[in-house]
C-alpha cells in the first residue's frame, strides 16, 4: 500500500512522452498526479493509480501535453466572422480597430470566457494574451482553470497611462490564479509605441523579471518600410529599445529578414517567436515565420491561432496541422517539419516559447498536470498505423475528451466543469449591436503601414 | 391537404440557397424531397412538411448541398499516415506503389468501405474515383448509399490489359446503383500511360458518352520536364491526344502554365480541373492550382481531397478551408478567394467540376436531394456573426449531423445506417501485415520524373 494516495490518475493510456529517438508513444501507462503535477508517469504504477482519489479510464485514448497557444487576444471571440476578405491595413482602420473602440470590461469578459471554453473543448490548455482590460482576461483564467500568460496591450496613443497600466498588471497579477498567471508587459507594436516605450516596457519588464510581449516584423513590407523609414527592421528597432536584452515574446515574424538572424540568436535565451500560419494566409502574407532559421539559430517558435476575430477558431490542433502543411510548402521540401520535429514543436518548444520551459508542454515527473486525452478512434484516422501523423494530420479538436490543467479537469467526455457557454453566449447577444457599431468614427490606432507590394495579378 | 405526400421534409433549417447577390442562407427553410429529388425548398412549404413520410427537425441546423470530392482513390485509406515526411518521387516509387502491388479486390472493398464512412461523417455525398479494382469501390457505393463517379486505373505496364478494362468498367457501371454511379475512362497519366492509349482511351470515352478522368500538369517540374522531353506541356500532349476534346477531370494542374490556358478555355464546357491542396502542402508543391487563372478563362475547378495515404482524411470542409486560405496566400491577396466564391466552387463549381452539373451542388428544386444538416452551435462558432464565415473558416466535419444522398438518410445524428466501420476496421486489422509488406520489391510503375528543383536551402 501506498504512503500517500495521489490526488488523479490516468490509467491504461498511450502517452506521448520523450524517447532516445525523439517524442513517441508509450502503450498501457498510467500517470499520476499529485499537487498539480505529474508525480509519476509509466506502465509500472499502474496498480497504485488505481488507489488515487479520482481516477481516469484512459484505455484507447493517447494523452498528450495539453496545447499551449502562444499568441492569442481570447476576448476577440466577440468579433469572430464579422470581418472578411479584406486587406490587413483595411481589417485594422476600417473595422477590428473601429470595434474595439466599443468594448467595455464586461465584454471583455465575455468574449474570454467564451475563448477560454472554446479552448478547452480543443485541448489547449496554455494560452498567451495581449489585449485590452487584461485584468478581465486573468478573472476568466481563475474562472476557467486554465493557465496563462497575460499582458494588457498599451499604444503610443494613450500617452503613459497604457504604458503604465501595461507594468501595474504585470505586477500585480504575475503569479496569479494559484500559479496559473505569469504576466507580461505588452506593448502593441513597434509601429504603434515610440522608442521611448518600448524601453520604458523593457526595463520594467527587467525589473519585474518578466517579458515583453509584442507584435513585430508582421510582415516583409512591414520590415522594408520600417528600413526604408528608420534606417532598421523592427527586429533591430527593437535590440535598440532594449526589448530584446528584457526578453521578448514576438508575433508573428513573418518579416524576420537575413540580417535580424544573428541578433536573435544572440538572444536566444530569453526571445522567442509565435507563429500562428491560418492569419497569415487569411491576410494574405508571403512569406511566412522563417521557423526552419530561427530554430536551426536556436531560436525558440511556438505555436498560436491570433484572436478569433482574424483566426476565426483557437484551436491549435489546427495551428499545427497548418504549420506542418505551410512549412513543406514554404521550403519546397516534403522531408522538412518531419511529424517529430511537428510535435517536438507544439509540446517542449511551445513551452520554451511562452516562457514556461521544464514546467509544461511534456509528459513528465515534476511538470504541470497540464494534459489532454485525444481519442483516434474515429473513422478518419483510422487504421492508425502512426498515432503521430493522425495528430499532426487526421486528428480533430472535437476528438479532445479530456482536458486537464494543474490536475484539474477542466472538461470530461467533452463536458466542461468551469464554463457555461449557454449562459456566456445570452449575455453576449444582447452585447452584439453595441460592440458591432462603427458609426462613431473613432478606432484605438491608425494601422500605419499599407502593404507597398500589390496583390499578384491573376493569370 | 396535399395530393401526395413527401417522401421526406426537413423543416425549419437554414439552408444555403442561390439569392441574386450569390449564396445566402434563408431561415426558416423546409425542405421536400420526392424520388429522391428536392420536389419543393422554401417558407412556403412549412406545414406540407409535416405531412411527409419521414420528417427531420432542421431547427438550429444549416442546410448545405451535400460536399463533393472531386478526386480521391478511396481505398487508400488503408494506408492513412504510412509514408510521411519523404519527397514526392520517394512517396510513389519506395513506398506507396509497392504497397499497392499487394492489393486484393477485397482490401479495396474494405478501404472503400471505410473510406464512405469517414466521408458520410465529414457531409461528403458524392467522391470521384481513380483506383484499381474500380468493381469494388462500386460495390462500396452501392452499400454505402453514396454517389459516385468512378474509374478503372490503368498504366502503360499493364499494356492493353489495363486499357480494355478501365474501358469495360466504364461501360458496365454508368448508370449503376439505381443512377448514383457514373464512370470516367482513367488513364493513370501522361507521364504513365503513351499516347497511343490516351488516344484509346479518349475515343472509348467519346463513344460510351463518359469522361476521361486523369492526373496531369501535378507539379511545376512536371510540367518543364515534359517539355524538355516531349517538347510540349502535359496538357498540350493530352490535346495532341484527343483527351481534351474527349472531355476530362484533370488531377491536379498545379503545373498548368499560361500555354495551357487558352487550350483549356477552348475546351471549357468538357474539361475541369480537381484541387486537393492539403496533398500539394505535403508533398512541398509550389505553386499550387492556378485557380483565379482557370476562373477567369471558364474552367471549372472542383475540390477535392487525393487519397488518404497522402491527404490523411478525406474531409472537404478541411479542403474547402484550405483552398480559400492558400489561395489568398498564393495571390498575395486578402480579398481573393471571398467566401461566396469558395461557397460556390464548393457546391455548384465542384458539380460542374465532376460533371453532375445542374443534379447536384446545390438546394433548389429538381436537384437530386444530396444534402447535409450542418450544427454550427458549437464554440468555435459562437457568436455567429456570419454563417458562410463559419462554416469556411469555423466549422469541423464533426459538426455534420445529418447526410442525405437521393433523399435516403445515411447519417442522422452522427449515426451511420448503411457503414459498420468497427466491422471493416476489425477485417483490415488482419490485412494490414500483408498490404504493408513491401519486401516483394516490385511496385504498381515507376514515377520517372524526379523533381528538377532543389528544396529552398535554409536560412
Amino acid at each position: 500500500m501506498k504512503e500517500q494516495a495521489v490526488d488523479l490518475a490516468i490509467v491504461g493510456c498511450s502517452a506521448l512522452m520523450q524517447e532516445e529517438s525523439g517524442l513517441g508513444f508509450e502503450d498501457d501507462v498510467t500517470i499520476e498526479v499529485k499537487e498539480g503535477r505529474i508525480a509519476a508517469i509509466g506502465p509500472s504504477c499502474r496498480k497504485a493509480g488505481q488507489e488515487a482519489e479520482r481516477w481516469i479510464d484512459g484505455r484507447g485514448l493517447y494523452a498528450l501535453p495539453g496545447f499551449i497557444n502562444a499568441h492569442t487576444h481570447v476576448a476577440m471571440t466577440l468579433f469572430r466572422g464579422a470581418v472578411e476578405d479584406v486587406a490587413v491595413d483595411s481589417w485594422f482602420n476600417d473595422h477590428v480597430w473601429p470595434m474595439e473602440v466599443n468594448l467595455e470590461a464586461r465584454d471583455v469578459w465575455l468574449g474570454a470566457m467564451l475563448g477560454c471554453a472554446e479552448m478547452i473543448e480543443s485541448g489547449v490548455t496554455t494560452f498567451v494574451d495581449h489585449y485590452f482590460f487584461a485584468d478581465q482576461v486573468a478573472a476568466a483564467v481563475e474562472a476557467s482553470g486554465l493557465r496563462a500568460n497575460l499582458g494588457w496591450t498599451f499604444l503610443d496613443d494613450q500617452g503613459d497611462t497604457g504604458l503604465g497600466r501595461s507594468i501595474a498588471f504585470s505586477e500585480e497579477w504575475n503569479g496569479g490564479a494559484a500559479g496559473r498567471i505569469t504576466t507580461s508587459v505588452a506593448p502593441h507594436a513597434p509601429y504603434t509605441c515610440s522608442d521611448r516605450q518600448l524601453s520604458l516596457a523593457a526595463s520594467a519588464a527587467e525589473r519585474l523579471g518578466v517579458r515583453v510581449h509584442i507584435h513585430a516584423a508582421e510582415h516583409l513590407e512591414q520590415t522594408e518600410a520600417s528600413v526604408r523609414e528608420r534606417g532598421m527592421t523592427p527586429v533591430q528597432q527593437l535590440d535598440r529599445a532594449g526589448v530584446l536584452a528584457a526578453g521578448a515574446l514576438i508575433a508573428h515574424g513573418c518579416g524576420v529578414v537575413e540580417d535580424d538572424l544573428s541578433l536573435l540568436e544572440a538572444s536566444r535565451d530569453r526571445v522567442a517567436f509565435a507563429h500562428c500560419p491560418k492569419v497569415y494566409l487569411k491576410h494574405g502574407l508571403a512569406p511566412l515565420t522563417p521557423i526552419r532559421a530561427l530554430l536551426e539559430r536556436g531560436v525558440a517558435v511556438g505555436l498560436g491561432t491570433d484572436g478569433a476575430a482574424g483566426c476565426n477558431t483557437l484551436d491549435v490542433a489546427e495551428s499545427l496541422r497548418l504549420m506542418a502543411l505551410t512549412q513543406k510548402h514554404e521550403e519546397r521540401d516534403a522531408r522538412w517539419m518531419p511529424l517529430n520535429t511537428a510535435l517536438q514543436l507544439a509540446g517542449p518548444g511551445s513551452a520554451a516559447a511562452v516562457g514556461l520551459d521544464g514546467l509544461i508542454g511534456a509528459l513528465a515527473p515534476g511538470y504541470r498536470a497540464d494534459i489532454v486525452l485525444v481519442d483516434l478512434s474515429g473513422s478518419h484516422c483510422r487504421p492508425l498505423h502512426d498515432p503521430a501523423a493522425a495528430i499532426v494530420y487526421s486528428m480533430r479538436a472535437s476528438d479532445v475528451r479530456t482536458t486537464i490543467v494543474d490536475g484539474s479537469v477542466l472538461m470530461e467526455d467533452r463536458k466542461l466543469s468551469t464554463v457555461s457557454t449557454q449562459e456566456i453566449l445570452d449575455e453576449v447577444r444582447e452585447r452584439l449591436p453595441r460592440l458591432l457599431d462603427t458609426a462613431h468614427g473613432r478606432r484605438m490606432a491608425r494601422y500605419p503601414l499599407a502593404r507597398t507590394a500589390e496583390p499578384r495579378e491573376a493569370g
